[in-house]
């Protein structure tokens, strides 16, 4: 698909994303906070992707990937994605700040807040299909079209290794760092983190959290095969879905430590527990590497980090969680 | 009373601060997130001292006088505080961190979350009067009686130092900063925060924000002189006093532009909006600068800071806000 780059990633790839993002926005904090220590009984480090200026990790993947289809193929290029969640978000906002048109197609049932906050990054919003599969297509034809890059949410070596810039800020806040706990959905923020971390600290242990209910990765590795699941669904919307990334899964079963899952209520106390005790407002995907703590699903060391990595969920969900 | 210092405040003693401090925790983050700028309508950045290790600004007083006292007397010092809230917390955690002995008076009807959380921090609890009057007395018997130093909460040139090293980190993260919005109740923090501005940037605009139902040093310049309120109450219950403090009112009246109040209903529109759009957890005085803009009692410009003071707010106030 125009625009998208398969080829492997290569550890330089990250140093140069680094200092791409570096022009556009500082490190997200690394945050020790001690009514979280208290509550827990044992200290762990949050990384607080939720504060990037999109309020999700995915800020990094899009603007490395733009950036660099700017240094490409110049600075007039547009650009298009399919994606009604942080995905669309982040690429509007990095679009907006690079200076570059962006379209994104969203399906017609998506939240009117999340369309008018593309809209008013100055984003061509596109609703067209019931589903994200049709907004896919949809994006896709727009691309072939109008001559615009696709900018894929997950599968591409630049997206990666801008996800993967997580792994530099972390060795340079916590040099001492053991154990990386991060969330698993698509594949695309575990993938750039624990690349990163196995070339340049391989000792320190990467373990992914899925929830139960929309565990594609989990259950693959245990059939040693990328699955499809029948069902998915879970609070942790940004990681539902029934199919992992043929291009990540290798990725995925080399760097990935190990992969646990967590269940509903878990997402939902470590939620109410990260915004009570942490001082975060954090989604349901979010949550889920400290949902693995409360749950006994992973266990603390010395130097925990957490990838706490969007902060967008609904006031009725978070008022849900609140009541767990 | 023995640890007090209350000759003036220097610059220098701004950046003897940081330097201590900076052996201890890294800056507060300084925010810029796109779902608040839109929901405002125009840009404005987040000094999130509510993700400091104790959750609040007064962690850097502490530290700061702490430090000072250690210097000046050994390393085998012990302190006293009395507190039931944020500079409590703070105490103990800075004397657990740098490696002495604390002890934090609290008056008997504290919630006894806030108990238990400052015996976590190896901090001697004692439960003494009904009021924190009560409890501030027998801190002093206590400092005479045992040889303890007192750190106050707000009226000491070490306390004042610590807190301002917020503005060198300001000018460091955002150079062009022209107006920095302050929550006001104690007057330590505007104080540390517009001393150090006017000394290095006067062009800086500094506003302090008050609860209208406890809006001492707001009365008080009207007045030309420190008033004492009958009464006094809000839902930002870190700044309710009935008096200021003889030894800040003229830092404030000197350096302090501009004092505004604003509404409990204000007060409590701006938790809400920094925790779903700002994604922190503020308590309700750390929201205030947040009111004063949603109030429209301070105008934005381009490179607007507001302090976000603290996060230690009860779950119970936190879903009050959450409807409002």
């Amino acid at each position: 698909m125009l625009g998208q780059t398969l080829e492997p990633v290569q550890i330089s790839d990250f140093w140069a994303a680094e200092r791409q993002l570096r022009t556009v926005f500082p490190p997200s904090p690394l945050l020790s906070i001690s009514p979280l220590d208290q509550k827990l009984g044992y200290p762990v480090y949050l990384k607080a992707e939720s504060l990037l200026p999109s309020a999700a990790y995915k800020f990094r993947g899009a603007t490395n990937k733009i950036t660099t289809l700017m240094k490409e193929h110049g600075k007039d290029i547009r650009i298009v994605t399919a994606s009604s969640g942080n995905h669309g978000m982040a690429c509007a906002l990095a679009a907006n700040r690079l200076g570059i048109q962006a379209a994104v197609v969203v399906p017609v049932p998506t939240p009117q807040m999340k369309k008018d906050a593309i809209r008013a990054l100055g984003a061509d919003l596109l609703e067209i299909g019931e589903t994200y599969d049709e907004s896919f297509i949809a994006a896709c034809e727009l691309a072939e079209k109008e001559g615009r890059f696709y900018v894929h949410p997950v599968a591409d070596r630049y997206t990666v290794a801008g996800q993967g810039t997580i792994t530099l800020e972390i060795l340079q806040q916590l040099p001492d760092v053991e154990q990386v706990i991060v969330p698993l959905g698509g594949g695309g923020l575990i993938t750039g983190i624990s690349f990163a971390m196995k070339q340049l600290r391989p000792s320190v242990k990467i373990v992914g959290v899925m929830p139960e209910g929309s565990a594609v990765y989990y259950h693959s590795r245990k059939a040693g095969k990328l699955l499809t699941l029948d069902k998915c669904a879970s609070i942790a919307d940004a990681c539902v879905r029934k199919t992992g990334e043929e291009y990540l899964f290798p990725y995925i079963e080399a760097n990935v430590d190990d992969i646990v899952t967590v269940t509903e209520d878990s997402i939902r106390q470590a939620v109410k527990t990260a915004c009570l005790y942490g001082k975060l407002t954090l989604e349901g995907a979010a949550a889920m590497p400290l949902a693995s703590l409360l749950e006994g699903k992973c266990q603390p060391c010395a130097n925990t980090v957490l990838i706490c990595s969007g902060g967008n969920i609904d006031q009725t969900v978070l008022e849900d969680c609140l009541k767990a």
